[in-house]
């Protein structure tokens, strides 16, 4: 099978991933800071070199400002609740994910004002356009690093320096970039930073994270047990446990911390690379196929390695399952839970096809990629209406 | 190393937790109910299977109101802060954990009225106790099924009598429960059921759930993309996605299947007995040691495999350090995130030793800690306070 489809999950880890997560059921296997034995101590080094290794990527000056979540969308939900106060405006991008827009939405109900700047075609947006939007009372910026429909890199850094001299907070969505693209919390100036452990970083599923900005105080999501300061009746205010109640994802965790040794030992710019390769191969490659049309900017420096394309007269439904059918190639067709990027490509009513590569991917596969939509390309249109639309409709 | 904390997390795991999270990654890889291909279907077939596997053990009519949360602190906090509305009053008791009282002191401070019903010395409560707190304004009762200090059972079924009797919700924390003793939510009542995965359901860690009796409809802890209805700009109420945003823990999940099988093989009741055999093999060694208490329930039957105790003297945090470093023996020293059940027992100031017997624990293990304990309880006092307290406070 091709695996495309590495912007939901990536896929294959490297092998070391679950050989850690083994290693850990099979020998740390106990609660991380719950108990003073020696097995609770080691599975608490583990959560702990993992923040490490996550603070040295995002050049965070302390780990401990980095709080575990199940996932990004929960990183998300705990940054703008957590954030936003009634009577707050926050500015935001037409390109966003559920995971931003939805609680958005939740807070709306609560008396935050939402401007949503609309970007252009290709999904960027203009910093100009964020400026203009900004009110009195706005207070923060709410953007993703890269679209997860068209790619599209936001320019965060001139971004951080609006924010910063404006004096709004920051929160960025990394779903799409974290492990693959420079983040640099203190020179982008991003207050929080949402990213998921199992996309890019290549940890299993189950595992994401949100970075706090030092002195920052947000609203936490849950309360519970914490490990410390047991006897008091509110949450601690201790930092990560302030924000993370409950036995953590340890397993999960200590897979993580593999995916992270991975990305450190092969290099984030050659991962990186090699992607952008792989992408330029399909981009290039796709362009003689008649009626297939590529969303998102066209030059290599501008996007990440997520590709989506529509077929003339083609529902991208039913392409997803003939290449899944007949072709072997996982990928992702619909509205990728991103209907407002949709409605800024003018795509919401047809919906496209993404392909996303990873590290893992080669250029062999581009290619058969590329020969299954030529064949795919000729099908004619009446044919093609009888094919089972298996398209999950997100 | 003997491991008496499986009341913190079960440990060891059944060998298929493990291999099954191994097959979940190496070949199951994609992420469920995301897109419309193979891979992508067969991981949302085994998040389903779990499903299933939970309703038969539950007695759940309908799997999909199962949701999978990090662990059953967020449950609880889903449950919750989900169901009760300003102006409401719930019922709770004196022997929660901080997963159940921190956050219904963030409720308190958003209009709702708490009564903690003092429950006697050996943690047990009176159903009368409980009646007679109910007021008009009652909304639910929020309740552990067995305190993970004493290990004391709560009599469930009757308070689910009471409460339907009542028309109130009942809300209860099977995290010390789940997979060794009957929860059956329909004969008992229940309407939002907590569980770990990770403890009783020897699933690994970053599992758990929430049982939402059909019908209730509880405000979302969080939202973002579910895979479903993806157009829409608030939350979907389809179940068990509405509550559910962002990538699951799907090889965690596949882990906690196996651990449901494993449960399902050995039998429930084979499990429990023999948990509960090494329990009266601890209670009755440990009776002949001069100045150790045991606290909760006397009787096998009115408790699960928790033990709690303190000695004379001996500081819980230094006694548990000696168990660790000396004997070998991984227990939990402190006030187990649990600081009302401690004032119940009227050890908040000296806290106390847990030990937590599992499956794979055996007679052996045991004598071996009466005899260490003794040993212990043998040292001089002077001599003790010189020893390091590495608890953890909690």
């Amino acid at each position: 099978m091709i695996y495309f489809d590495s912007a939901a999950t990536s896929w294959p880890k490297p092998i070391e991933v679950w050989k850690a997560m083994e290693h850990c059921i099979r020998f740390v296997g106990a609660n991380p800071g719950r108990s003073g034995h020696s097995m609770a101590l080691e599975a608490g080094r583990l959560v702990d070199e993992t923040r490490e290794l996550l603070a040295s990527l995002f050049n965070i000056r302390n780990p401990d400002q980095i709080v575990f979540t199940l996932n990004a969308t929960e990183a998300l939900n705990l940054a703008i609740k957590g954030l936003l106060k009634e009577g707050d405006h926050v500015v935001t991008s037409s390109m966003e994910h559920n995971s931003v827009t939805r609680p958005l939405q939740v807070m709306k109900g609560r008396g935050v004002e939402v401007t949503k700047v609309p970007c252009a075609a290709d999904g960027s947006i203009k910093v100009k356009d964020l400026e203009a939007a900004l009110k009195p009372n706005t207070a923060a910026v709410v953007i993703t690093h890269a679209s997860n429909v068209t790619g599209t890199l936001m320019p965060i850094g001139e971004i951080g320096q609006l924010t910063k001299k404006k004096g709004l907070r920051l929160i960025v969505d990394a779903a799409q970039t974290a492990g693959v693209f420079d983040l640099d919390v203190s020179f982008m100036g991003i207050h929080l930073l949402a990213f998921p452990g199992h996309k890019g970083l290549y940890g299993p599923t189950g595992t994401g994270g949100l970075y706090i900005a030092e002195g920052l105080e947000l609203t936490p999501l849950k309360e519970g047990g914490t490990g410390s300061k047991s006897e008091i009746p509110d949450q601690p205010d201790l930092m990560p446990e302030r924000y993370e109640s409950g036995t953590l994802n340890s397993v999960g965790i200590a897979g993580l911390a593999a995916g992270l040794k991975f990305i450190r030992r092969e290099g984030m710019e050659r991962i990186r690379k090699h992607e952008m390769n792989l992408t330029h191969r399909f981009l290039e490659g796709v362009k003689e196929i008649q009626g297939l049309t590529v969303y998102g900017p066209k030059d290599l420096y501008s996007r990440t390695p997520v590709v989506s394309f529509s077929l003339k007269g083609k529902p991208a439904g039913a392409v997803g399952t003939i290449l899944d059918q007949q072709y072997k190639i996982a990928c992702r067709a619909g509205l990728h839970c991103a209907p407002d990027a949709h409605r800024t490509l003018g795509t919401f009513e047809q919906k496209l096809v993404r392909f996303s590569f990873s590290y893992f991917n080669n250029e062999r596969e581009i290619d058969q990629a590329i020969l299954s939509l030529k064949k795919i390309a000729a099908i004619p249109t009446e044919e093609f209406n009888k094919k089972e639309d298996k398209s999950c409709g997100c």
